[in-house]
């Protein structure tokens, strides 16, 4: 399965890896990816949308609720 | 007081950002500036720079040491 996130905040790669990375900190079963053009974050394998969002958060960035 | 530490990756102020909230995460007494253009970061009134490394590096960001 796999849910995609909004996420604002992200501008360059470096932010990319940033929420990428403190997704997988916090949840280190899960598969990420980032479209840094669409702003949305695709998290594969799990499905825990309250420890993604606090992972955005923490890491300075918004997130901005699930897109499907 | 204060220490000055170089950090590799980050681009964008989102990247800034995302330095500053990992560092007070970890280390919440801490204040904390980043200098973008100079890639450093300045702790001020926490001393422990292996905590520091850490948050960096879980990040997504490159500790790359102690300026001063």
């Amino acid at each position: 399965m796999e849910k995609i996130y909004k996420v604002g905040g992200m501008t360059c790669q470096g932010c990319a890896r940033s929420v990428e990375n403190a997704i997988i900190n916090a949840l280190p079963e899960a598969t990420v990816t980032v479209d840094l053009e669409k702003k949305q974050v695709t998290v594969t394998d799990i499905n825990n949308d309250t420890l993604v969002a606090k992972a955005i958060e923490e890491s300075g960035f918004d997130y901005e609720g699930v897109v499907s």
